[in-house]
């Protein structure tokens, strides 16, 4: 087996929305997709309103843990969106209106003959030192300090951000997974399918039940990083099925 | 204004197959619904994966800071589901075979005339002198351990254990809302609004942008426990549309 490397991330998705929920967080599948994907493990989400010590605590803590951190929500320009605030406080840095921020949006401001208001030109704020994340839809660029990489809440804004990104980040070796469906519940594979993970060592074997409204049926997703190491845990997953299946006929 | 009751909780959503993004997690939204419905502030979530230590850590750090703290996810019978042992430590008590939930399922099994398994037995272990979550689509219960409740992560089969559950917490003062739809976006609305929410500070005043492929629009969210207070609060975000209205059509 070739040796593996290992890139580990977590998300923050902030905003009160998510957590009374009127607004259904679309962006963490969307992350745990794309980061699967490129070979990034994520490891761990939190949610948090927009409370600046709650953003400060999540943030610090996930950030000190994961080789990435990934927040989403609180970069808009109203009131309730604290998280350059938040961000730049928990680096203990300051928080500024970043010029080359301030002049990109002043610059797509006057070109659509709208005013450079003060509550666009929040829109610039992040914490000293910050790099940009690029903005296609809207603009308004996205920030990145230390290992945490800072988007907006906006479905189609966060994806956006989130390509942009992609590219330029350190990747592991991906997890490439194999899904065998069992017409059969997690009851009557248990035990067969431990002993087949106990067998291969180098996966991970996830076992998802399925509940039509009558009866459960699951899916059964092998994840490794090498190739043949998947096939081989895989062929085993396919033979206990059919060995069920043929026991079941002859009785 | 009348003094409001104040109940908060955390939820911990449980499994690698959230965080691969094989699974869009349904459960977290439904729940915020469920809780703000009856008057329970959810103030965090977390993902986290089928890691013993992980969710050990986890829970233990939600349950001391909130009144209630809700899990999804890892009570089947299959050996990647381990909240069971995970939930037992945390607390530090010892986890077993329940013995009404091995009756339950014993009964169950036998009047369906199917072999009760010791993976269908893994589904009755819970830490000793837990109570059950009763469970009307598969049997299998959850559990509840001091002010942690555990249920599956199946969406048909949490809604059912949150359905169950429910009537019996204890809950706080309702949050109402009222959304208020402003066809400008944040940058035209964010200063007075800002203005709003400080001339009413016992609401909650939130601004979610609408991006539809080409402009944006805001909804406007206002959040309050008291429905004067609320009332209030809508009154003054719609005259300030009106306003910025009026000042668009006379120039």
């Amino acid at each position: 087996m070739t040796s593996a490397t290992i890139v580990t991330a977590a998300m923050l998705a902030i905003g009160d929305e998510l957590l009374s929920g009127r607004t259904k967080d679309k962006n963490i599948g969307h992350l745990a997709d794309m980061l699967t994907m490129v070979g990034i493990d994520l490891r761990e989400v939190r949610i948090v309103a927009d409370e600046e010590q709650a953003i400060v605590e999540a943030v610090n803590a996930l950030r000190s843990r994961y080789d990435y951190v990934f927040t989403s929500g609180g970069i808009g320009p109203t009131h309730d969106d604290i998280t350059a605030d938040a961000i730049s406080k928990a680096f203990g840095v300051e928080c500024i209106h970043d010029p080359n921020a301030m002049e990109l949006l002043g610059a797509m401001y006057a070109r659509r003959g709208m005013e450079f208001t003060d509550a666009r030109k929040r829109m610039a704020r992040m914490p000293i030192g910050a790099r940009h994340i690029p903005n296609p839809v809207s603009t308004a660029p996205g920030f990145a300090i230390g290992n945490v990489y800072v988007m907006a809440g906006v479905p189609q804004v966060f994806q956006a951000m989130l390509d942009s990104l992609l590219p330029n980040l350190t990747t592991g070796t991906p997890v490439l997974s194999r899904t065998v469906r069992s017409p059969y519940g997690e009851g009557d594979i248990g035990a067969p399918l431990a002993e087949v993970q106990k067998n291969h060592p180098d996966t991970s074997i996830g076992s998802y039940p399925k509940f039509d409204g009558r009866s459960f049926s699951t899916d059964i997703v092998i994840r490794a990083r090498d190739a043949g190491v998947l096939a081989a845990a895989e062929a085993d997953v396919a033979a206990m099925i059919e060995a069920i299946s043929r026991s079941r006929q002859s009785t």
